[in-house]
């Protein structure tokens, strides 16, 4: 393989992320939700990039846009790269969309040469679950799936069987996008969405782990009491108890290597200024790369709430509203990453993953390796959000390197 | 005077207690409004009993009903005593009304006997500010201040004023509703709404102050992040820093006699499970019976905000939304009180009232005490509301010997 220019097609990448971005459901923002009609003028955009470099392009009946590269020889195993081309309602332009690009670009790094293997792009239609409120239907898709939530509706009551046909595609068809073996594996390349990589100074880092999430609902109950004619040693303060709790959990949290814990949702009732609150419920998220870790953390918060409600004489009511596990990344796919990460002189930060990805789905059948790129400003799902070009680059070169590396397996 | 049977006296303000509950807005809760219709049928009940009594009843501009019950001699100063007979939404049956009854019934306990002064008592007709969104509509038009509310508006866009010309009185003479000196003082009777009394055993206290208020609202500012990509010590987030503040603001209350600060409301923005808090807003409600206790514990909260918020790289906003200083209750009429009590054989918990009363107004001009009774369960405002009769029957028996006390002035 010749010496590729990561810097040109770093740019490049940018370009193509802009022209993504006018693909949009809404002038002047980013919003483009599975199968909607943008998604044509994307899909056109990528087919004619990856034909450019070398790809034989089809779109399956998930709306999955793939381009496959073939190999020197048939019958060779393939390599998947690729992300999600949806966005959440007024997004960013690289959130998914990059990921894809890049794999466009490393095939066009290979400049028509032929590798001992094939490597399939995927443009996945859907990962951030906005329209029918569940996530990854098109990498369901690839794992074979996707049939349960043919008839899940969104908010119009259009069902996802009928979304795909409206597409000009065929719902009955939905077998056939299934990965046939054999695949040496999936890379996805990503924003962090995070601010890790950026207060250590890191532009990638190699993910190891993506974490596994439990979601909670907590409610204090205490006694609501006139905030004047009630002493404070005679209350039973819901507001109280719950804000002693929160502050435990951001301790107990930060505390806890890789352990993450967020109180997002309060409602305190009446909710009246001059009313001692009677009840407080909360939402509470916990993530860990260890499901042990995760588990214990959930067991000690909610033994802590329990303390707290007897020691002040209320009541806790507690419901487990989502739990699952984390994911692995894979070993070998993984080191061999890092490898071509050393190969060119890089030291990516090897991490976690907080957010979900489609190599979670893609890890339930194949091994997945994940890259992941700066976020500055650790800033995500909003117009702000960013790359730098260089951190692109270097991510390029890692790619490259990796190529050549699966090469010489 | 003679003996009076208090327990029997007891017995019937509970009646008359019941017989005004039924006079309300809504069939099975108790509901009277200012001015509202069933204030007539309470007027009609209340005139008949005061005239039993003894009393010339009148009804001033601000529908306030007024019994006098003559001194022996012409021109002898007053005593007033009642309270009020507005009630909140789906009250209970004894707040304002059996301050009310207890006054007739001590009237009613003179049988016929005069004394060198005369008593009036009054049924306020607005303490509680439910229909025109301000208090003490009655009592401010006894000590001629209740004029700058005439143009008050309520929920329908009726004005007080025309409110008042709908009940069948005269705006225009709400000048003659002002209390004409010399006034002996007024004397209130109340139940606590609250659990002072019940958790130190006692049926009826004194009362020396009414505390003072300050009512603010507080902001917390951070930065809405992602829950599950963002670590714990890369975090703003507004919650946290609000429930490290709300424990502290409970502890430091909880160490000063007397304080009470309730955090009663609070929103969080923006909202989500997944989503680490952005802003945190909440109410503060701080009393205390001295004013500069009060204002040093708001400066004390402010600062310790300011420091919670500095230190976690938050931004703190704050307005003051309501101030009032305490009322302290005459000294000289409430010893008097006191002495009653002692003389009867009674030692009455000496304390201060969280809440307001009608006692407040009426001392910016005339010299004011309060009996305060049990409240069961410290609750009000509810229809579970009650009051002990034995409780009433002590309260009497100190107002009876209270009477006797003013006429050895």
């Amino acid at each position: 393989m010749q010496r590729v220019d990561t810097v040109r097609l770093a740019q490049r990448c940018m370009e193509m992320c802009d022209a993504l971005a006018k693909c949009t459901e809404e002038e002047g923002h980013i919003t483009r939700t599975f199968l909607a009609e943008p998604t044509h003028e994307a899909h056109r955009l990528l087919r004619a990039w990856m034909e450019q470099a070398g790809m034989a392009v089809q779109v399956d009946a998930a709306g999955n846009l793939r381009g496959v590269y073939a190999a020197e020889v048939g019958n060779a195993p393939r390599l998947l790269m690729g992300s999600h081309i949806d966005t959440v309602p007024d997004a960013g332009a690289y959130d998914g969309v990059l990921g894809v690009v890049m794999a466009i670009a490393l095939v066009e790094g290979l400049a028509g040469g032929k590798l001992n293997y094939a490597i399939e792009v995927v443009a996945f239609s859907e990962e951030e679950g906005v329209r029918f409120g569940v996530p990854f239907l098109g990498s369901r898709a690839l794992t074979g799936d996707a049939e349960p939530l043919l008839e899940r509706a969104d908010a119009d009551g259009i069902s996802v069987r009928q979304a795909i046909r409206n597409f000009g595609l065929d719902p009955e068809r939905l077998a056939e996008a299934r990965v046939q073996q054999p695949v040496l594996g999936f890379m996805e390349m990503h924003i962090e969405q995070g601010p890790v990589l950026e207060s250590l100074g890191q532009g990638v880092g190699i993910v190891e782990a993506i974490v596994g999430q439990s979601r909670l609902q907590l409610a204090f109950t205490g006694r609501a009491n006139h905030a004047g004619t009630t002493p404070m040693h005679l209350r039973q303060d819901a507001l109280v108890a719950a804000a002693e709790w929160i502050a435990l959990v951001e301790r107990e949290a930060s505390a806890t290597a890789g352990l993450v814990a967020t109180v997002g949702q309060m409602q305190v009732k009446p909710g009246a200024g001059n009313v001692v609150p009677g009840e407080a419920v909360m939402s509470l998220d916990v993530r860990h790369a260890d499901d042990t870790e995760r588990r214990m953390a959930v067991e000690l918060f909610l033994h802590r709430a329990q303390e707290i409600a007897q020691r002040r004489g209320l009541m806790l009511t507690h419901s487990i509203r989502m739990e699952h596990s984390a994911v692995q990344m894979d070993v070998a796919l993984t080191a061999r990453l890092e490898a071509a990460a050393h190969a060119v002189g890089q030291h990516p930060l090897c991490m976690t993953s907080g957010a979900g990805h489609d190599a979670m789905v893609m890890a339930q059948q194949f091994p997945v390796a994940m890259l992941f790129l700066r976020s500055p400003g650790g800033i995500s799902h909003h117009p702000e959000e960013a790359v730098l070009v260089e951190d692109v680059a270097a991510a390029l070169e890692i790619g490259c390197q990796f190529l050549q590396e699966l090469e010489n397996r």
